[in-house]
């Protein structure tokens, strides 16, 4: 059937009755969804209605790569999870590299479906067509390195790649993330419904090929492919050598690498003190994903008295998430409390971001030592940084409990006025870009079908100038909703889907992307695609996971910003004088909706989704009296 | 030449001229040293003058594994490594388990031989006949377990087996310890020397087998070993589920379980907190080295705020020196300790005695908080433990620096009367064994080629009253000088040589372990060998060693005690009343010598050197007058 590029199969596996059953990828699905985040929502819509238990039986995790993992597309390395978070209610999809994503498509398989509830904790073993639940409960208590490397020893074959959780999704923290090696499944809590399952890890090892439907065809694309990124001027230049870390000085010279949970309003700049000079000094050299020429990963090696040893790779979003938005101007400290949160799985940005609203309630007053059992909260103690992720992960009574499940149940828990220093959309924290300074971003982040998630619709052209520096202002308002659609779905097509690196996106080839990913799509699977079906994917999901959301009980209401991006100004800085009223925010989302063909209640039209043939999200809504 | 068992190759690597050679294994040598630490004694003493300075480029580390190594002989997986010690200056001798011996064998090596200091940090990579000295200056500051996932990520092969140095390496530590997955080549600064060649690592992975001369002899002799075991009433039945953490309970009750420095002469009984029940309620699981159908490693995951997701799996020796030495009652703390000490490549006990010295010393007065910068040493403070291993494997300024190179060099440093609450031997921390309670392991201690070193002559009668309860009087001085020469010698030949775990001679096969390692080897190599052969490889690798030492500058004097177990009694519980006199050690010692045929100041004679075929030996004692 399939040609090349999918193996055409589907692997499930249900852990309350424990069948492990494969069952035929269907053709109509590839075409509609390329792969990965595609095949992710669409599993999730068919099968999970939008209510569930985030973290009971009923919920399933969904992991995909796409047709190019696993070939030698260069950065195709990735595999996406989707599920409905535990953290925000609506669709979680994280998306992960390394080498864990194509030993899938190795071992014969597009798609994995975990579905149900051991009773007791289990691991998954896959290797090719023998798939075995395994007992896990010496694994139970164990971190995420620990784990891998015990595994490895009982299947006795180190070179199995392993997905799992550590002691934080055991727990089920709802900022739980799944780690393989030392790269994370990281947001939207994740970890946690593979807590809820019982499920420890999956280990898999594949020993077949994916076959090409077209190699010579493919051959062309790909070599044009590796040319675009080689006339990037940042790709290699700087990228490969300094890697996501040198945002740091990109964003503070903008104004827009937010601190002190975003109270800080451009008077001090982080970026002299955890900027890319500071944090390049600790760079003991760069990691690859599979299949990628770049190399952007920085392994650091911290220094100093109680860091000393401690090696990880954060990536900018770290810097902001366990540095400057909790106030924090050690480097070390970073590197350290990265991989903490890696070891324990841990989302770095959603934890560093309820640390710093812990923050500012203790600043304020709002908690009080004897909430904190005497830890002083004040930003900038980074040993107070450290501890917390240890409290949180094993969800300790007072300040692990009151933190783990992210800033908006911690908001509840407090609270009076304390969800106006809460910064997360949907439940989601924010990302380490202010909205008010990217209106785009910032649009993207209030829209995004994960909540505040900067991967779902990256606004290179503001945040970077490409494809045409200073093609967009960033600081205006109106065209944005264009602009964030555009850059929503053409981020979904070509990178969330096929699957490929966003960075490729974001630095790279932009301006390419539709065509070659029609191109290469085309010739690993045989399936012809245009560069307009490329696009139509990646709307589709988009309208998809929407509808998904309204069903889970999301509304117009939702897609905003947190209390104080709309009520504080920006005082100094490279985005001085700017913030998002709510004038603005409304015409950005009218025509944002417009721009999608959707009503101005933020629901996709019946014209929108019979465009897209989603008559099965049609039906949801006429159902629910929405359409 | 060779018919099995052995490769038949010695690989040497001069890091200072980066040449890598392959020479033959002289069958003699096989023949009369068998392997392991056989082999490390021997191309020491032939290579290494015994004057040299341990941590300059003079030095060598030599790695062998035996000729049972890699066969399908029960528990076989160990590898000796040999130097001269910089914690000593004696022979250091050190072995370990797991896998990465073997693959040595599988590359096709007996021996491994590094020489000279590489001027910037390498690690050596063996590829069966592809060897190759790499770049490590990324590694350098990495503890081991990362150590090794970097260089299986960088070699692309995840079944390689590495051995590394931790940051205690790095820093010359002389209690670091070499490191292969969490085992250890753990005692004797071994891993201060791999430091001092700025060797970080060596990876290996071998694709060969090791030949059977005469595999039906050996299944025969192979099937006589596994029946001994099973019939062994330790071995399976508990000791398989409980590892060596079981012999705390068996010396407490004995009244040898030394706490507290050695001041606690019997009033306190730590097996009740930190014994066999107390530990087992860590439980994770057993661990097995290549081939060994016992699997003792028992994994623990620590509980508690501070040490909770610590995981490792700590051994008797371990329960001693983290635990009741430094009066540590905490079971959560030994696991989580040990891992550090593993992380940073640290040896546990001579850390754990080490640290034990500095808390008399911080009690009696002779260390101030001004020397431990605030620190509060008192007995029993394991937070103060944790703190004092990172100090340790960094060298850190104070107490780091103070700790670091162990007890007898610390007792120099602080002066005065220190010296006397140092428990060592020839620089070597004490093991887990009172000396007074068991004279004949005593004895050993005193008179081991490696210093107080357990592991060169268990006295399993006294301990374990095997093979017959009670034959031996363990509170008795007559006659233990006779059994402490058999124990040093069978231990070598039938462990420390072929190379095979120790823990089947102290438990399960002492009784035929000299015909059952001549049936063995012999059944593989083809090199026939009768059990008296066997014996006389022991003497002679004593002997040998021995001279070394002699070389080295020890005397009849440095077989001895410190102070403390020759000037006080023990008091109460199962050895109330037993110290061990000067007159007591006299006596021991002279007939310990006698057994030798060795002369009364130590100096093993003519007669016997020659009865040995060690003509080398004695040249150079006559060269130095000595003979």
């Amino acid at each position: 059937m399939f040609q090349g590029g999918y193996m055409g199969k589907v692997l499930r596996v249900n852990l309350t009755t424990k069948k492990v059953s494969v069952e035929d990828l269907p053709e109509k699905i590839a075409r509609d969804y390329i792969g990965g985040a595609g095949f992710g929502v669409k599993y999730l819509f068919d099968e999970v209605p939008g209510d569930v238990d985030p973290l009971g039986p009923d919920n399933k995790l969904i992991f995909a790569p796409g047709p190019l993992s696993g070939t030698s597309a260069p950065c195709a390395s990735r595999m996406a999870v989707t599920t409905k978070s535990p953290l925000t209610g609506a669709v979680g999809m994280s998306l992960s590299g390394g080498y864990f994503p194509v030993e899938l498509k190795f071992a014969g398989y597009d798609v994995l479906i975990i579905e149900g509830q051991a009773d007791t904790p289990v691991y998954l073993h896959i290797r090719d067509d023998k798939v075995a639940i395994k007992n896990a409960e010496k694994l139970w208590g164990m971190d995420t390195q620990i784990t891998q490397s015990i595994i490895k020893q009982d299947v006795n074959d180190h070179n199995t790649r392993i997905a799992c959780i550590g002691q934080a999704g055991e727990n089920q923290s709802k900022m739980a993330a799944i780690i393989n090696e030392r790269r994370a499944f990281g947001r939207k809590g994740v970890g946690a419904v593979m807590g809820s399952k019982n499920l420890k890890a999956i280990a898999i090892r594949g020993s077949g090929q994916v076959p090409l439907a077209n190699p010579k065809a493919f051959e062309t694309a790909r070599k044009f492919m590796l040319e675009a990124m080689k006339q990037s001027p940042v790709l290699y230049p700087e990228f490969s050598k300094l890697g996501t870390p040198m945002v740091v000085d990109a964003t503070s010279a903008m104004g827009i690498f937010p601190s002190e949970n975003y109270r800080n309003t451009g008077e001090k700049d982080y970026s002299t003190t955890i900027g890319v000079e500071a944090s390049i000094s600790r760079n003991k050299g760069s990691e690859h994903c599979y299949g990628c020429p770049v190399g952007c990963t920085q392994l650091k090696l911290a220094q100093g008295r109680g860091y000393e040893g401690g090696m990880s790779d954060p990536e900018y979003e770290t810097y902001y998430s366990l540095g400057s938005v909790v106030g924090v101007e050690s480097v070390d400290s970073i590197i350290y409390n990265d991989m903490l949160c890696d070891k324990y799985g841990l989302d770095t940005m959603s934890v560093g971001v309820t640390i710093a609203f812990a923050m500012e309630l203790f600043e304020r007053g709002m908690l009080t030592a004897a909430d904190t059992n005497g830890l002083d909260l004040r930003f900038g103690n980074h040993q107070a940084v450290t501890q917390l992720i240890e409290e949180i992960a094993f969800r300790r009574e007072g300040m692990g409990a009151l933190l783990c499940d992210g800033s908006r149940i911690m908001a509840e828990k407090v609270g009076g006025e304390a969800d106006d220093f809460a910064m997360h959309i949907k439940g989601l924290e924010l990302p380490a870009y202010d909205p008010r300074g990217a209106k785009a971003h910032g649009l993207n982040f209030a829209t995004s079908y994960t909540g505040a998630d900067h991967n779902r619709g990256y606004a290179f052209q503001e945040v970077f100038g490409i494809p045409v520096p200073n093609a967009y202002d960033r600081f205006a308002v109106a065209g944005k909703g264009w602009l964030t659609k555009w850059n929503q779905d053409i981020r979904c097509a070509t990178t969330d889907c096929p699957t490929m690196c966003g960075f490729l996106m974001d630095m790279a080839v932009p301006a390419i992307a539709e065509q070659n990913t029609a191109d290469l799509v085309s010739s690993v699977s045989g399936i012809a695609l245009t560069k307009e079906d490329v696009g139509m994917v990646g709307e589709r999901v988009n309208n998809l996971a929407r509808v998904f959301n309204i069903t889970a009980g999301f509304t117009r209401a939702d897609d905003t910003f947190p209390k104080r991006i709309m009520a504080e100004t920006l005082k100094e800085g490279g985005s001085s004088g700017q913030r998002i009223s709510q004038e603005d925010l409304d015409l950005m989302l009218d025509e944002y909706y417009e721009a999608r063909n959707w009503r101005q209640d933020g629901v996709p039209t019946r014209q929108k989704l019979a465009e897209l043939d989603l008559p099965e999200a049609a039906a949801v809504l006429v159902a629910r009296g929405l359409l």
